[in-house]
Parts: C-alpha cells; structure tokens; sequence
C-alpha cells in the first residue's frame, strides 16, 4: 500500500514538473544553466505580463513529456563540452548499471524464471505464506534439486558479464579521461604542484625556503610559486557581511514597498530577542562594522608572517617539470616537501592546507574510530532521543501545544509519526556528519572531500541498509553474531534470508529508487527558495541571477545510493530475478533524468576529470563478490553443499580481476604521463612560442577572498613597503604586482642567488654554490670574475664558521 | 631428553668449530672473506709441511673460544665498510631482538613471575599435570582473580616497548640506508633504470624505439642504454661447459696421481651406465662440441632480432635524471614503457626481464593459489609418501635390500625412522620449492626474490609450525575449524592452549634455535664440500680459491625462522615469562654468530641496501598483533571476560603505529630523493669535471656470460656494418664501440635534436651559475682575494668530498 503511494507520488512530481517547468516563471529554475552559459536572457516573450509569469500556450502541455527525448538527444563528447567530464562520467554509472542488467534480466527472465517456476515446492509446503513473486525465485526449487546447476551456471555467467562490461567502460573512462586532459586548454593546475608540509627554517621565511629549495632541486623546470595564507578568519568576515548586506536589501525593500512602517529587528540572535532597533540603521552601522574588520583583517594576514602557511602551489615551467616534481619525492625524511598534483584553483579546500604529518595520521585514526562508533552505534542515540520524544514529553517541554494534543486525531497523528523521525532526521543529516568527518581527516581538495565522504556513505548503507535490511537487527546485533557465530553460519544465515527479502527490495527500489529520482527533477527545495528570495530580496536582474541556486551532482550522496541498487542487481540476479526489471527502470529513469538536470540545472563546482571512476568501479566489484559470498552461503543451506566448492573460484577470480584493471587502468586516474605532458608542452611551445606563463600563472593561486578587486588595494601597500626590498619580492610572487613581467623575473633572480648560497646553512646548497662557481670559473679564466668568485666565498666560508 | 641431546649437539657444534677452525688447512673455510679481499695469502707460516695442516701451537687451544670477543670487536661502520649494509643490517634484526626483549624479560621476570608464583591454583588441582614452569606461568592464577590487572598492564607496557624500539630502528636503518647511498661510491645503478615492456613497433628495431622513446621524453637526461638478450640457452651451455671442464680435470688428475690405469667413464646419466670409455677423451671431445655449440648460440643471440628481449637499461647523464625517470609514469598505458630503478648488475636474475603484463598478473594469481595449496595441503602428498614407505614398499621396491632389513635392529631403526623421512625432506627442500615459485612469479632482481620468498617461508611458519604446534592439527584442519567455529571461539580455543605449550617451546627454542646457530657456524657441508675438491679437483692456487664457496647470508631462510623466536617471545611474554631468557640466549648467541661468520666468512651476492627492513619490521609488527589477539582470546577464558575489552585499543594503535611508521620511513627503501640525487650530481661535477660517464656505463648492463673477451668480437660486426649509421649508433650504445666520447656524444645529440624540438632549453646551471657571479660580482669590487679564496674554495670541497 504505501508502495502504491509512493509511487503514485513518482508520477505526482513527474506531473508536476512537467507542468512546473512550462512556466516562464519557474524557468531560472529548471533551466539555471542556460542563464550561467549566457544563453538565455529574461523570459523571451515580450507580450503580455501575465504570459511572463504563466504559460497559457495549451500546445505544449500536451508535448509536457517531451523532455526526455531531448535530454536524450545531445550527443556525448557535446556533453563533456557543455558540462564537464565529470558529469559525463556521472551519467555513465546509470549506462553501466544499464549495460549490465540489461543482458543480465533477460538471460535470467529466459533461463532462471521458468526453471523456478515450473519447481512448485512452495505450493506443496502449504504452512508457509508465500507471494506470487515467491514463486518465481530460487526458494520454489526443492532442496537438493540439480537444477541448481542452472543458477550456478547463470552465476558464473554473470560475473563473467558484469566482469566484461566492468573493464571496458573502466576503459572508456579512462580513455575518454586522457582524450579530456590532453583537449583541454591550458589550465594553472597543469604547471602547477601542491607542496605541504614545509619544513621550518630559522634564517629564512617559508616563501623563500620554498623558492631556494626548488631552485636547486628543480633547477630547469622551477617558475614561480604562491604561498597559502591562512585566511579563514577573513573568508569568515567576509561571508558575515555578504549575509548582513542581504537582510539590508531585505528591509530596504520592505520599506519601499511599505514607507509608512519602518521597519525594527532585534539585535539578538536571528532577531528573536534583544532591543527592537531600526533595521536599516542597525544593518548599516553592521556592515561598516564588518568592512572596517574584514580591513584589519586583510592588513593582518598578509603582514603577519604566522599567517603564512606551511604550504605552497608551486609552478613550474613546463607540463613535464610538474608531472615530475608531482610523482617524485623531495627529500629523504618523506614526510616533509609533500609534493602532489595541485587541484584546480576552485576545487581547493583551503582549510585543510596546513596540517602536519603525524596530526594528519591522529586526525585519520580518531576518524577511523568514530565512523566505526557512528556505523555500528548510531542506534544508540537515537533510541535515546525516540525514548524522550514522547507525547507526554512535548507536552512538558512545550506546554502551549497542550490543547492541540488533546485533539485525538492530532495526537494519534503525532504518535504514529514521532518514533520514526528521531531516525529520518539522522538519516537525512547522515552526509552532512561524513562530510564533516572527511573535512576533519584533512583532505585538501572537494572533489577528494567527495569522494571521501562517498565511500564512507557507501559503506554506511552497505551496513545498516542492505545487511540491516536482511538480517533485521541492527549493525551491532550483526557485528556481535559475527563474532560469536563461525563465519560460514553467518553466510549462511544472510544468504538465507535473501530470497524472504525480494519482496520488500522490489518496494524499496519503487519508494526509494523511483520517487528519490522523480524528485530529484522537480527540484522542489530550489523552486521555493527560489521564489522567496525573488519576492524579497531581488531588485536588479543580477540580484536575480544570484538568487538562482543551479546545484549541483551531489557524488557524496547520490553515488553511494545508486551502488545499492548495482548490489541489489547482483545478488538477486540469481535468487529472485524478478527484482531486475525494476532495476532496470531505476537504472534508465535515472539515466534519463539526470541527463536532462546535467543539461539544464547542475552548474559543477569542480571539474576533476572524472577521478572517481576508480572507486564506482571497485565498489561494483564489491557488490559483485558480496553477492557471491551470499551465493556460496544461500547454496550450502539448500541440500547441494557440494557444489558451494565450485563457487569458491568465483570470488578469487573476481579480486583477481580487480587487481589486473587497478594495475591498466588506475593509474590514469592518479598520474600524468610523461609522455602526454611532453606533447602538450611540445604543441605549446610550437603554437604560442611567445607564452608569458609567468604572467598567466601569478594570480591563479590566490585565496578566493583576495580575489577581485581587493588585489588593486593591496598593491598600494606593495608601493608603500618598496623600502624594504625583501617584503616587496615576497609580494611580488605571492601576490602579483604592477612590474612588468621583465623586472619580476629579474627580482626572483635576484633574489634567488642573493639569499640562496650565503646565507644557507645546508651543505647542499653550499656545494651547488660551490661547484657552479667552480664550474663557471673553470671555463672562463677570467680574472674580473675570479674577484666576485672570491668574496661570494668569503662569504659562505664566514656563514659556514658561524654554523 | 631430546632437548638434552640437542643442546649436547650445540655444545659439540661449537667446540668442534673451536678446534677446525684453528687448523690452516681449514683456514679457507673459516675465513674465506679475507682471502676474497686479498689481505689473507695461503698458510702464512713458511715452517714444516706438517704445520701447514694442523695447528701444534698449544697455546691457542685455550683460547679457543677468542673468537667471540673477536666477533665483538669491529666497530658498525667498519662492518658496513667490509660487509656491505645488507648484512650489518642483518645483524640488526638480533640487535632488534636484544632491545626488545631485555627490558622486556627484566620486567617479566622481575614483575609476573613473583605474581604468578605466589598464587597456587596448580597445587590445588591436584589432577591436571604441571610442570614447575607451569607454576611460573600465567595458569598458576585462579580464574577471575584481580590479579590478572597486572598482565593487563605489563601487556601494555610490553607493546608500547616493542614499538618504541621498532620505531628507533627503523628510523636508525632509514638513515645508515641514507647515508650508505649517499656516501656510496659511484655505480652504473645510480644512472640507470630498468624499462619493461617496451611495446612492439612495426617500423623499428626495440633498440631504435627505446633511443628515440627516451630522447623525446627525457631530452635533457637520456645518455644511452642496453637492451636485454634472451641468453638463458647460451648461459646454460656455457655451465655445462663449465661442469664438463670439471670433470676432466677430475680425471686428469687422476690419472697423473696414477699413471697406469687410464680413467674410464660410462657415456650415460652421472656416468652410472652406457658405454664405457676413455673418460679423458670423451671430456675433450664434448668439450669440443660445447664450445662449438656455445660459438653457434652466441652467434644466434647477437645476430637473431628475437633474441632481444623488449626491456633494456637505460642510462641518465645525472642521479636525478634516473630518479626521476624510476618514479614518474612515461606512457598513458601503465602497463607498457614501465621503468623501475635497476637493480646492481649482479642482483639482476635475468631470466625474468621479459615477462608482459598479463602474464605476469597470471603468473601471480595461479602461484598465490599454489601457494595457498602448498600451506594447508602439504600433508596430503606427504601422508601419502610415507604411506608407501614402509619396510615392505622398499623391499618390494629394492629387493637386494631384503637381507639387510631383516636383521631386526636395522629393522626398528629403519620402522622409527621412515614415517618421519618424508617430512624432513620436505621441510629441507622447502626454501627451495618457494624460491622457485618467487622466480615463477618473475621479479626481476636476486634480492626481491629472496625477500618474496621470505615472506611465503614466514606465512609457512607461522601456519604451519606456530599455529600447528599449538592446535596441534594440520593447517588443514585449522582452516576448517576457522570456518566452522565462530571467530571469537578460534582465538579463544588457540589462547587458551597457549600457556600448556610453554615447555614445548622451550625445548623448541633450545633445539631448533640454539643447535641451527651451532651448526651454522660450524659449516659442515662447506667444510666436507671443499676438501673434496681440494683432494680431487684443486691444481694450481687459482683452483683452490675457486673450491671456496664462502656462501652467503640465506635472508630467505634465516630471517622467518628468526621471526619465529619473535612471535615466541612477544606471545609468551605475558603468559610464560620464564620462555623469555632461552629466546634472550638465542639472540645473543645468534649475534655473536652471525656477526663472526659476516665478518669472516660469507660473500655477499648482491648489496641491496638493506632493503628488507621494511618487512622485518612489518613481520615484527605482525607478531605484535598475533600476540595480543590470542591474550585477548586467553583473556575471555580466564573469567575476565570483561576486561579483554581493555585490550581491544592495542591491536588498533598497534595497526596505526605501523601505517605511521610506514609512511615516515618506507619510502626511504623504495624511492630515491631528488634532493640527495642533486647533491651527489653537484658533488661529482665539482670533483671529476672530466668524467666520461657514457665509458663507464656502457658494459655495466651486459649479460654476464657476454662479459670478458666476447665483446671484442662483435665490434668486428660493427665495423662492417658501418654503412648504415643508424645501425651503428645502436649497436655502438648498446656494446659500446671504438668511437671515441666526442663522437658518440655527437651522434647523441644530433640524433635527439633531429626528434625533439631544436628550442630544448640548455641546461640551466649554466645560467644558474651566471646569475650567481653576475650578482656576486655586482656586490664585490675587490680583485685582491681571488687567489687565495679560490684555493681555499677547492680546499673546501676536498674536505667535504672526504667527509
């Protein structure tokens, strides 16, 4: 029954987004995308106000399925190009889910259904209550029977299908990945490495440590690099006023529209209490509070040599001097000079720039424990919380909702929905609270954080859902059978109780898979923030445009979810394949869906080249051998214990082949080729001999907050502080500066050879000296040159006694 | 009883060395290192033949345990100086064992036992069988006493030692690892890299395809290269060569010593049947035929394109150029173009240079299984064996034996004897048959074999003999109760009989341990082995030095064996602290050996820089764990079912210890950082401007049996074939030629300009080094000091080159 509703509610939001999604008004909406590419103005309509706002053209209604031939209707490499490899990527998982099942339903709709059904042990064992769809599964045949032979057979055919399908899109992929980076135009994260984990140097500043060590260790490749400052505070400062200028222009328009009434606020928190004041003076005088802060602030980061990180984006001359500086390693002691591929400028998560080697290795541990704690406890809390939210308890909290309680229908509502919400309501904060997690681990880049936070959702379902789900316990419960119980038995006991599960599994792919999709489209959150937002806050066309909140691929979430259904696939492909159409569907809406979001809505906000496919791939494998292992475990209780042996290889081969794609095709995913870096710079070099990387690279690498205009301000200081010749260069590299690229240059050089040898303390650096002095001394002879030789000597012998 | 006569045996062992080794005629087997190094002539005292043979010198009869002390005496660095670092390390693994357990046995002994002691669980029940050392152990205490909180804290204590000491040591070996590299002399496998699976191309020759590979992917660092022949059959024919020589020397000599019969042999296998003939004669005349056949193959491999196998060396003009083309990715494809670092020349085993990608993967996976089926399966043939080898299988097989098995004392001998023979042999030769899966699996190097196989004898081990010893039942049935009983139950039923075992690994520490070490010092099979030759085979001094087979450290062997008294002391340190000073005896004694027979005897085949560290500290870990697995099991069945969850943490941080560990120091062993590579380049430059590095490299990576005179003739070859120059220059990088270095260096250039692009920028120390005296010279007006700080410059650096 609540399947008939949920799905009854699927086509409701089908309904209503085809309608939804005619209306002018509702086009920033669906089509948000169109509106970031630039094409598409304001409403194209010119006639009649009230056609702006409603769309009164009756034709099109009847066409208001339309969108999903043309969702279907862009070509491929179009996509990538109007959305990203990422994205491109994304939609594959639902083609592989589809490339996989398809086959799959078939073969087992043809071969395993009617094998099933013409057994009838179900109808003769009349004590048992058994579904029609019962009876198409594998619990119709009778123990020990040897047309189990056919589902052994099928199972190998399977895996060796889904083994098929798996290493050629991991092939696309990554092919398709090589083809993206190698078109793609020239880009600051091409030139560009990470480097964390500075060591400390008592003579010099980190950026100068930074650009000495490159210097000699990179001599041929080294360009320039950009120290990370810690600007959080300031990012914080920064955002409190944007939020303070937005409830400005909100009373601003209250009082427009109503200039009679000024209208007050509170000054306490979110205005609930505190004294009533004027709210367009109390929000002024607020904001000048914060520009004068965000000033100090912004004065302070960037004089405060504590502000400056450990940590730099260091660039290089070529493609090919960053690909080896990325995949090489620096120093013996490798837990310092940290060298990785910089993530693109706006995939950084700048909070996470700056931690140290063993904090990282705590912070990792203590993430480990608690996700553990949260996967295998998290019933614990909340059955706390279901415990206190009993009527009698909001009765006593809230002592004024006491007469609308009394009501009986309200109450018995109240009663029936309150136990379930305390669970709804994690449920639904569930990837806020890994994501959080994964931010704590220190990972430095969102589309990392994404991927972080997937595998530990996915693990989290696998766990309490799928497992859950079948045993009926809790993790705990099952954590403790698996202890106490030998391994087999508690295959066995899962493997068991699979074939039970097909049907709430066959409703759980409707209510969650179906109407989760049907959702997704109607957008309905963004649909009424964005209406509010546009009635309150919105005054120009651009206020507008910044109203529109376009979204985008939620990977953390919605990949571990569509994982379930792959396992849910696979395990009762063999056991009950009825289930696999319904998988199916859910595999081609989803497809067609989030295609059409992908075209129309989603604007990412990283573009990582589809660096997650590794992982999709290694947790379809996952389900994959799950599903096997249950086989084994659901076999050895039917009366053919024998023939579980012959299912052994199965998942030795299944790692195995895991093992030979990881080794193909990984490596794509991680490192950049010589070979292709070479090319690229090659082509480069013929087409745009006259480059000024220099140039193109010095701001690509700045904090978000300095970005923009604020730079122009700075520079003042800059001119200001010339005095000092050492602050002006750090600037300079750091910051970009109004010299021209020459004078740059010649500062870096200056720079570089006036610190670098005398005053270094480190052999290294004092035998490089040496030796290129030596060297130079050697082939010149000359004796004006022997002179400056000589004091640069004195010099370093001087620094060197000191030592 | 046994125990006792083992122990007598190790006595025996021991004195026996202390008397063999004393008397010259034995000095080549005792000392073999010293006459390798040339500072050991024959018998230095000239006096009377007799003297020459046995030592009359009365004097140092009693002494004859001096060199003990004499063992003691040399200080690390000259070790690592006169035996490589491999084996000062190997010595480390007793040092490791010392640190650990000194403490640790002070502790145990001074603390547990006295609590253990002074309960009387033991007497009480009167009907169990103890021992006095039960009474010592953790079994004396009643079940559920409080008293158990003590082992709690010393297991605590125990752990946080042994990773205290294994952290210390670890970060000691990263650094004598370090500064061996660095202060290493130069060698070709500092400038070259191993590339496997060089993809076929149909318009070149592999030789032409890596030249041009590498100038256009490494222009500024290619120098040159060698590829691999396939010479396996013509290093087989030229040991056969060698064994046949052998032999006719045998006979030569016989018939020299007695004229008158001329020596015969059979033309069959071993000369056991076939037709009897002159045995000289038939030598020379294979001799004859060998050394055609060996000319043929030669021929066959230089000429025949197949023979070349797609791998080669390829060799970098700098350190850094080879380090970074060993750790970077050259091709999109990351199974083809695949670079390692080269092993030394004479660590390369190779027969495996040429193995693709796939098969490898194969070769992997169906050796992982064999392997799996060696372990818990190497009863069943061996039950099998010994099942046949009863008295009346051999009678029935070897009839003329009747007569002498029938004497009834031979009888029960050969009866006590036999069921056990199967087994013995099968543990003798099972080094053998691992090793020999390791080569299957196709490593490319001597050292990452013997590592490979020391980590299958150590999961045999610990299987097998520890697990084996304690259940007592075969793997197989472990395996089986593993899967069948719950996991907890397997831990509890291993911990429980953990303490009843205390004896029995007692006397196993005395007669494997202490009697191994014995024997191994007293080297009885090369001491038989060599006078043997030296009666039959030895003529000139030459021939002697040839007999001498130092041997070398058996890492393969001898490091799982050692682990096992690692395991032994960390499990039973808790629970049976009196185990502690047999395994303490063990070390000491083991060190004071191995450090006599390192210094004196062995020749080590390859030096790989004590690269196996990593795996002795990770199998040192995996004690750890097993450890405080099973105390958590003997735990929960000792009534303080509560209290095991204290000990959950430890196997936890222990886990996270070692990934911290990991990521500190293992990429000391793996990796080689830019940083030190650029130091020792600058040293080099500075010191040896004139160095024709492509001389140096260009015979390092020659097949051993191509090495010597048979160069020579193939630049006959060469020399005709110079009317095709691109020929020419592969050959001429591939055998070296008589062009001089301008010229190759020449053809070098040209050939990689013409690839690359001409805008390749020079090499940037020059500039760099420009800078630097523009500046100085810019700072320094001063001409006077020149001279004298030029002096003291190159002073400088001849002090830091001898540092």
């Amino acid at each position: 029954m609540s399947a008939a509703i949920n799905i009854l509610s699927a086509f409701g939001f089908l309904a209503a987004f085809g309608l939804l999604r005619l209306q002018p008004f509702n086009d920033r909406v669906y089509f948000p995308k169109w509106y970031l590419k630039g094409m598409r103005g304001s409403p194209t309509s010119s006639g009649a106000t009230v056609r702006k706002f409603v769309n009164l053209d009756a034709k099109t209604y009847f066409k208001f399925l339309n969108w999903m031939p043309a969702a279907l209707r862009m070509p491929e490499p179009e996509l990538i190009d109007h959305a990203g490899l990422d994205s491109a990527a994304y939609i594959r998982i639902y083609v592989l889910g589809l490339k996989i099942f398809v086959p799959i339903t078939a073969l087992a709709l043809g071969v395993l259904v009617p094998v099933n059904y013409m057994s009838n042990t179900l109808e003769r064992s009349r004590e048992v209550v058994f579904s029609d769809i019962d009876k198409l599964s594998i619990s119709n045949i009778p123990t020990g029977s040897p047309k189990f032979f056919a589902h052994l057979v099928m199972s190998y055919v399977f895996t060796f299908w889904t083994c098929f399908v798996l290493y050629h899109e991991y092939k696309t992929v990554a092919t398709k990945r090589l083809q993206f980076l190698a078109s793609e135009k020239r880009r600051p994260d091409q030139f560009t490495v990470l480097v964390r984990n500075v060591p400390p140097d008592p003579d010099e500043s980190v950026s100068e440590h930074i650009e000495h060590f490159f210097c000699v260790n990179h001599p041929d490749h080294y360009l320039t690099h950009q120290v990370v400052y810690n600007a959080n505070k300031l990012a914080q400062v920064v955002d409190k006023k944007k939020s303070t200028k937005n409830w400005l222009v909100y009373y601003q328009n209250k009082f427009e529209r109503n200039p009679k009434t000024k209208p007050t606020t509170k000054t306490g928190f979110l205005g609930l209490w505190g004294d009533r004041v004027d709210a367009i003076d109390y929000y002024n005088d607020t904001i000048k509070k914060l520009v004068e802060e965000e000033k100090q602030e912004r004065e302070k980061v960037i004089s405060d040599p504590d502000a400056i990180m450990p940590a730099a984006f260091v660039s290089f001359k070529t493609r090919w001097g960053a690909a080896v500086c990325a995949q090489t390693q620096q120093s013996s002691n490798p837990t310092i000079w940290l060298t990785e591929w910089a993530p693109e400028p706006r995939d950084i998560y700048w909070n996470n720039l700056a931690i140290p080697y063993v904090e990282l290795n705590v912070r990792k541990l203590l993430m480990g424990v608690a996700f553990f704690f949260l996967t295998f406890f998290f019933m614990i809390p909340i059955a706390f919380v279901q415990s206190l939210a009993n009527i009698e308890g909001i009765q006593k909290a809230l002592p004024f909702l006491k007469p609308l309680l009394q009501i009986s229908s309200v109450k018995s509502v109240v009663q029936g929905f309150l136990p379930g919400i305390a669970l709804k309501i994690f449920l639904a904060i569930l990837p806020m609270i890994l994501m959080l997690m994964s931010k704590i681990e220190g990972l430095t880049s969102l589309s990392h954080l994404d991927r972080r936070s997937a595998a530990k959702y996915h693990l989290f379902i696998l766990i309490n859902v799928f497992l859950g789900s079948i045993v009926a316990g809790t993790a705990l419960q099952q954590l403790e059978k698996l202890m106490n119980e030998p391994s087999t038995e508690f295959t066995k006991t899962v493997g068991r109780s699979i074939p039970m599960k097909g049907t709430f599994f066959i409703t759980y792919v409707m209510v969650d898979g179906w109407s989760g999709i049907a959702a997704e489209i109607l957008r309905l959150v963004p649909l009424i923030l964005f209406h509010l937002k546009n009635t309150f806050l919105v005054k120009t066309e651009q206020d507008r445009e910044q109203a529109t909140d376009p979204g985008s691929l939620n990977f953390a979430t919605n990949e571990p979810r569509t994982q379930l259904y792959f396992l849910l696939g696979l395990v009762y492909s063999v056991v009950t394949p009825i289930l696999l159409p319904f998988i199916l569907i859910f595999f081609a809406f989803a497809y067609v869906v989030y295609r059409h979001q992908i075209i129309n809505v989603y604007d990412q906000k990283y573009e990582s080249g589809a660096a997650f496919w590794p992982q999709v791939h290694l947790r379809v494998i996952i389900g994959l051998i799950i599903a096997q292992v249950l086989l084994m475990g659901l076999f050895s209780t039917l009366g053919v214990a024998k023939s579980t042996f012959i299912l052994i290889p199965q998942p030795i081969l299944t790692i195995w082949f895991h093992r030979v794609c990881k080794g193909r095709f990984e490596s794509a995913f991680l490192k950049f080729p010589l070979q292709e870096a070479m090319v690229k710079d090659t082509v480069e070099r013929a087409t745009e001999p006259n480059l000024n990387l220099l140039n193109y690279l010095k701001d690509a690498y700045v904090h978000p907050v300095f970005k923009g205009g604020q730079m122009q301000n700075h520079e003042v200081d800059v001119d200001e502080e010339e005095s000092s010749p050492l602050v002006v260069t750090k600037r300079t590299s750091q910051m970009g500066s109004k010299h021209d690229k020459n004078r740059t240059v010649e500062h870096f050089r200056k720079n570089s050879s006036s610190h670098s040898h005398p005053s270094r303390s480190r052999p290294a650096l004092l035998r490089c000296a040496a030796h290129k002095i030596l060297t130079t001394f050697q082939r010149t002879k000359s004796q004006q040159l022997s002179a400056s030789l000589s004091l640069s000597l004195l010099l370093f012998l001087h620094q060197s006694d000191s030592n």
